[in-house]
Parts: structure tokens; sequence; C-alpha cells
């Protein structure tokens, strides 16, 4: 297998993929040479890869795209010639496929929700995607073959495979991941302004975790996720505004809607992962 | 010591006090029978709170008033006349404190950062204020005596105790409390509007956690300081705006806020609890 990219993400993906057996060799690619030699000691990968196919002469059986967004459709393109199927591990997929007049039919674009605020070859962990989610977002042109073949992949490893449309996805995660991402981002820059968290508590802990992310990932997130993201941003800035108007007033409306929240985060607590 | 609100933090301060041997016996009240019933059966009080004096005849060594923000004043005013110090454990000091035309000399204004979502006698955990911050505001009329007095029973139990004065309190857990309370309610308003949260990950997951908070705490809260909620949530809607501008454009600018909020929040992690 090839891996493009040795961070959190990737690295995970081949020990995971080595320690169940699904590849038995990984050679990598990284456009840093540190992290590169880090993957290398950590057992990530076997080696370096140095021709633009394996070394016996074939194809990669397959390839890993795992470099942040901005990168990745030139990557595919790239392996989609010297590897057998082609998967990405972005968090939009619109843009990866629309910048394709016509996708590489063994390109299966995938998104696993997995993942923290580290990173790096350091940060990965074989069992990341243990009973983790991972959407897969065919094309129109992806072969059913490199669907059920990437497939494989990540259910030998323990991920829960769905299938979403490219849109669907990118609409479903601009709320549950890109949104809450850009308002810690927006959060700290008011901490930063006031000058001080002396005082926070585990409840600022937990809300701003995902501000420690990785500014590079976030940002093309954010950008390539853009006009999904501000259309559930507009609609937070509405909710906020007539929530600070209510707590202004205090009384029945304003207990009416904290309580509706309470009520279905404890819901997603009872149901989700 | 008389208890007057058996929950979480009542609740906790109760089984730590008498874990420290800061207090042998424990007498409390609830307006929930339920409440009372199970903070017996838990060990959390020792009696129910029948007159307005202890049972020697004399007054209550300490009382700790533990109920939702709405009702701290009343139970002070009461239990200032029965108790030699008392102390409550509001999140919100100033409104408490301009309930009274001059506050009882022997009332020391509290705040534990210390709880979590669970609320309830159930929930009460000795250990929860363990190395935890208690912010005391005493007020113009606070007696030396009551601050080092209780200033001992929190130290007794673990907890690091600061002083500040009550507006300065209000203005900083607006920041760092508050706000982000109100922000993951009105989150949870879109995502309610979305109509789901299939495919949320552990981002979701912390960034509204605390949304799951019990609703009448949390209206007392955000109503009790609204005023300086209300200054920070116009800033924060400001920078989601410029924020959502930067997103659209992509670029440095968008990467240097991103960046810098991830330096920030990775400071935290560095220094903080």
């Amino acid at each position: 297998m090839l891996l493009v990219g040795t961070g959190l993400v990737g690295g995970s993906f081949a020990l995971a993929a080595k320690a169940h057996g699904v590849f038995t060799r990984v050679v990598g690619t990284d456009r840093s040479i540190e992290a590169l030699d880090q993957a290398l000691r950590l057992g990530i990968i076997d080696d370096r890869a140095g021709d633009a196919v394996a070394s016996n002469g074939r194809p990669y059986d397959a390839a890993c795209i795992a470099v942040p967004l901005a990168g990745i459709a030139a990557c595919v393109r790239d392996a989609s010639r010297t590897a057998t199927v082609v998967f990405d591990v972005g968090s939009v997929k619109g843009p990866v496929i629309d910048a394709f007049a016509t996708p590489p039919e063994n390109y299966v674009p995938c998104h696993p929700i997995a993942g923290s605020e580290r990173h790096g070859p350091t940060a990965a962990d074989a069992a990341l995607f243990s009973n983790r989610t991972v959407v897969m977002t065919p094309t129109a042109t992806t072969t059913a073959r490199a669907v059920a073949e990437v497939r494989r992949f990540w259910e030998a490893i323990g991920a829960n495979v769905e299938t979403d449309t490219p849109d669907g996805h990118d609409r479903r995660f601009a709320l549950l991941s890109h949104l809450p991402h850009l308002v810690a981002v927006a959060f700290m820059d008011v901490v930063a302004n006031a000058g001080s968290f002396a005082g926070a508590g585990s409840g600022f802990r937990d809300f701003t975790r995902i501000a420690a992310g990785d500014a590079e990932v976030w940002h093309d997130i954010l950008h390539g996720n853009a006009v999904h993201v501000r259309r559930y941003l507009d609609e937070l800035i509405d909710h906020l505004k007539s929530l600070g108007d209510a707590a202004d007033k205090g009384g029945p409306a304003l207990h009416r809607r904290i309580e509706g929240a309470s009520r279905l985060r404890r819901a997603f607590d009872d149901d989700g992962p």
C-alpha cells in the first residue's frame, strides 16, 4: 500500500491495516522529511516510496491519500495511475471531487469520523477507527468494485462504513463538525481579547478542545466547506441573538430553550457513540 | 452544619466535609422530598433539619446554601440568623448580594469551579472539589472572621481558594462559563432544526456537553448574569461574522486566526487544570 501523508489519520490507518493483516507492507511519502523519518521509526511505514510504482513493478494494491484538503485532488490524480484503488480521508468531499472533470473510476472518497486535536505521526493510533464511522461518498464514476474493495479495508480494521452523497455529507458535517470548530475559534478570539482564562473549568476545557486542532487542516476544511458552514452560521447567529434577548428577560421562554437543548443533548448521550 | 439543597454541589460539599472531619453531623433541607430522602440514604445528610436551630439549642456552626440562584438570597437571610457563618455556592454573585440592602456580616459568597452536567444527590462526589478553585467574593459587610472560617472549610476539603470582587467574578465567568453554555444551547437549536446528529463525533460530543446541564440552574445563571454575558455575546457575534467572511475568502487571514486560537488553546492545556 502507498500512504501519502503520514500524520494522525494516515498513520493510524497504516498501523491498523498492518495490525489486521489488510496490507503487509506500507510505503510512504510525506512533504515533511521529519514526519517521514518519524513514520519509518514508528513502524507506520516500512519504506519511503521511491518510484511511482511498487518495487515489484506492479501497481500498488491501494493508495491512501491523507494530506490536507488543498492537496488531495492532485495526489488522487497521481495515485489513481499507480494504484488499483485510491481513497482519501478528507473532511470535505465536494470540492475535491469537483476538481476533476471526470473523477478517476478507482477513486473512492472517504471520511473517517475519528481524529483528535493532536497531529503528526506520533499521534497515530492503530485503534483510532475501531467502532468509528467512515462515510464513503462515491462519485458518479466510481466503480462498484472500487467501493467494495475500499469498504473491505475499513471494515477489516473495525470501522462501520456508511455511504452518502458528497453534498449530503458536506452539509451534515458543516453542522456537526465544521461550525463547532469555527465557533470555538471565534470564542478563543474573545478570550484572547479578555486576556486571561484564569478560573476556567471543565466546561471551558471541553467546549474549546477542538480549537487546538491543526491550523492548516482546519483552514482547508472551513474554506472548502464555507458555503454550507455559512448557512448554518447565519442560523446560529439568529439563535444566539434571540437567546441573548431571552436571557435578558428571563422566564419560561428562556427555561424552555435551555430545557430543550438539555433534553436533546442527553438523547445524544443515550444514542451516540 | 446545615445544608440547604442536597444536589450535586451541596451534596458533594457535605460528603467531603464529613470525610475530612470538618463537620461531624450534617442536617439538610430540600424542597424536593425525594432528593432529601436520597440524601439521607446516601449519607450526605444525617438528619432532616427540623427546627430553625440545631437540636442542641445553639446555632448551626455553618450553613451551606446550595440552591438555584433565584432562591439563594432568601435562604442566606434565614440561615444567617441560625448559623455562625453562611456561604452559598452559586455561579453568579452580584445579583444575590444586591438583593440585600445590607448583606449579613456572616455571609461569605462562594463559587466553587467544579460541577458537571449531572445533577441531584446521586451525582454527589466527595472528591468533586479536590484541587479545584473556589472563588470567594466577600461583600462590603462580610467580616474577616467569617471569610477565614469559610476559607478553612474549603481548604480542608482540598480546594484552592481565591478571592475576587463580585463584579470581577461575574464578568470573568460570563466569558469562561456562561457564554459557552448559551452558545451550546443555541447550537443545539440549530441541530434540532436540522433534525439529526447522525455521524457526530467526539468534537461534537465535547463541544456540546455543557448543554446537557440542568435547565433551572442555567436559566438562573444566564438571566442573573445577562448584562455581562450580553457584552461578550455581542463581541462573539462580531468575531463569528468576520470569521465567516474569512472562511469564504480563505488564505492567510483565515489561517492566522485558526492558528492563533490553536496556540492559545494549547497554552491552556499546558497551564490549565
